[in-house]
């Protein structure tokens, strides 16, 4: 549909944001006379408009941006259960959410996601343009190419061919990633982290999981397994090594995810609600405390190997609200400070971000967004 | 010297290996006269050689592969004391090799080797080609531009323009890495990883680090510091939690490294030698067992925290020949398959390599060659 010439432009302007011919012209190291053939093009078949005068130097130019109707994308979140399906603009905007049980087998899944995706569809407004691709994050790991699902403990999937069969289901583009993975890739498109060449990405939920840009490219790792950081063993050497449901004990997750720190709490007698244990520490409980303490410690270690390891530019911390303003997050900031070894006078950028209900189908919108923008050479 | 079409030569056979003209048009999708034309030069300028016939489909080729009097380049490690100088080929190939005290005034430093640095050139026989580069592999963070000692511990460095001033003593251009790093990049150049475009390395000696070659080029991180294993927080758990010399305590460093090994080997009132103490540890010495043990958990653990984070094709650690067959190499191993993931079906490939006197100088010399082989654009 686009040239590799139209990619180039719609890529700079996804990745930057709204721009002049001029300095497309310059980013892009083309001619201006390329640089308005192209635009021509792109601003006739409708995917660009020119939206803004800018008065700089010389003459007023005006800025090219992503028409918000160019095209839709559809999202699904097979994260957790319900399964989220989002319908999105190119800008990340979630113009229609369907919530769904997650269905374990196969074929009845995709099943019932083509029918969601059949009737989103034809639901779409005015405002939404045609829809380009779907995008699908799920937990496991997913072939290089973005079409099988290699193997998934939590969906119990070994071999599925994911985008295959919902491609002939829907006769849409499909594009799989790893959940996490597609989390990052949505914070590049869509959550301003476009100019960003390295940056790494941490969620914190019922598991733990991790996502690295390097140079720009999202690094999957040899075997698509990069990141894998919830089974890293941190606290084996302790005597209150619990066993984790991969089979051994003392894996980061038995410590430090949500999960775990309900479980915690309940053990202890207290409620399993985030907000009230961290309400309760902050009054001085001790077992509050001492359970938000020690998950605190054990992620802040972690991203204290994660940053010893692939020394990010900045890293991400999707965290509950609930835990941001509680002894967990200071301790885990304490704990992840200690543990890094001082670089001359530089200090990684650290940022809190609450994740949002559609933060994993956003960021399957995302892979859809990425290729309908970049074509096939997307990372 | 070279133009981009010669470097784009110079850097597949580098790479890759000898190859017909033939094989490099196709892999660098270049015509067979453009290839040609490429190829004279580089024969007149005595960098290629013809070297052998090779016979396949159609016509008989001839291999171009590099002359190893094209060029010489020498290598200083300040890795350790004593420091080491070598003098190498094009192929990694050791001419030459000087040891000098570890001199920690930079001032003096630079002059002792730059007089090093003078009579290894004059001594070049007739087997070597004039010198093009200096690499330089020391402890610390290094710039970017692979000029400034940003800062090293073990050196008492802060930045210090490495580059610069040993540039202006020896009039021959200067790279400076990181060590761990040198080294990869070493083993990526000369030690057969040339098409590998994924794999990490780590080193087992009186320190401990691990570097990367991510999509075929060396992840240095945002501020020079991927791979800082050393001080990767491992035993903060345990009540036996020793102190670093970094300031915390329970690091990998203070249990796993050779140091390690040895201190707590006289602690036991055993001999500190590694083959000794693998000699007992294989008598079944309760002691000796119990050190090697607890050092290669320590080191498996941390391999396999490296593993889940950056997935590489493949790990290759350096390894003491002493270690290699004794319980801290197997415990290493079954400790790091423990906690790694499965992934369906795929395995990561572990290879053990036992480290030269001259790998960290001979990784320094690799920096130089690579400059020489790729121009600008060299990782």
């Amino acid at each position: 549909m686009f040239s590799a010439g139209h990619h180039r432009i719609l890529s700079t302007i996804g990745r930057l944001g709204p721009m002049s011919r001029t300095d497309l012209s310059r980013v892009l190291a083309l001619s201006k006379a390329s640089i308005s053939m192209l635009v021509r093009d792109l601003l006739t078949q409708g995917v660009l408009r020119e939206q803004a005068l800018v008065f700089g130097q010389g003459r007023p130019s005006v800025t090219l941006g992503l028409r918000s109707d160019a095209a839709s994308f559809i999202g699904i979140s097979l994260h957790a259960d319900p399964v989220t399906i989002v319908l999105t603009d190119p800008y990340g905007e979630v113009l229609a959410r369907h919530l769904q049980p997650r269905i374990s087998e196969p074929e009845a899944c995709f099943r019932s996601l083509a029918a969601v995706v059949e009737a989103v569809t034809r639901e779409i407004g005015e405002g939404g343009g045609p829809v380009a691709g779907i995008g699908i994050a799920q937990p496991g790991f997913v072939s290089r190419d973005r079409r099988v699902c290699l193997a998934s403990a939590a969906l119990g999937w070994v071999d599925v061919d994911v985008a295959g069969r919902m491609g002939s289901l829907t006769g849409l583009p499909v594009f799989v990633e790893n959940d996490t993975n597609a989390l990052i890739l949505g914070e590049q498109l869509f959550g301003g982290f476009g100019d960003r060449p390295d940056f790494s990405l941490v969620f914190l939920g019922d598991g733990i999981g991790s996502a690295h840009i390097i140079g720009g490219r999202l690094h999957r790792g040899a075997h698509g397994g990069a990141g894998e950081m919830a089974h890293s063993p941190i606290a084996i050497d302790s005597h209150a090594a619990l066993p984790c449901r991969c089979g051994n004990k003392g894996c980061l997750e038995t410590v430090a995810s949500l999960r775990a720190i309900r479980g915690a709490a309940r053990q202890a007698g207290l409620e399993d609600d985030l907000a009230l244990l961290s309400a309760r520490a902050a009054d001085g409980h001790p077992d509050a405390l001492a359970i938000l303490h020690r998950a605190g410690a054990a992620l802040g270690v972690a991203l204290a190997q994660l940053v010893q390891m692939i020394d990010p530019a900045q890293l991400v911390v999707m965290i509950e609200p609930d835990l941001e303003q509680s002894v967990f997050t200071r301790v885990m900031r304490q704990e992840m400070e200690t543990h890094v070894l001082r670089r001359s006078g530089v200090q990684m950028e650290l940022v809190l971000r609450a994740p949002e209900p559609d933060s994993f189908a956003k960021g399957a919108a995302g892979l859809a967004a990425k290729h309908y923008l970049f074509g096939e050479d997307w990372a």
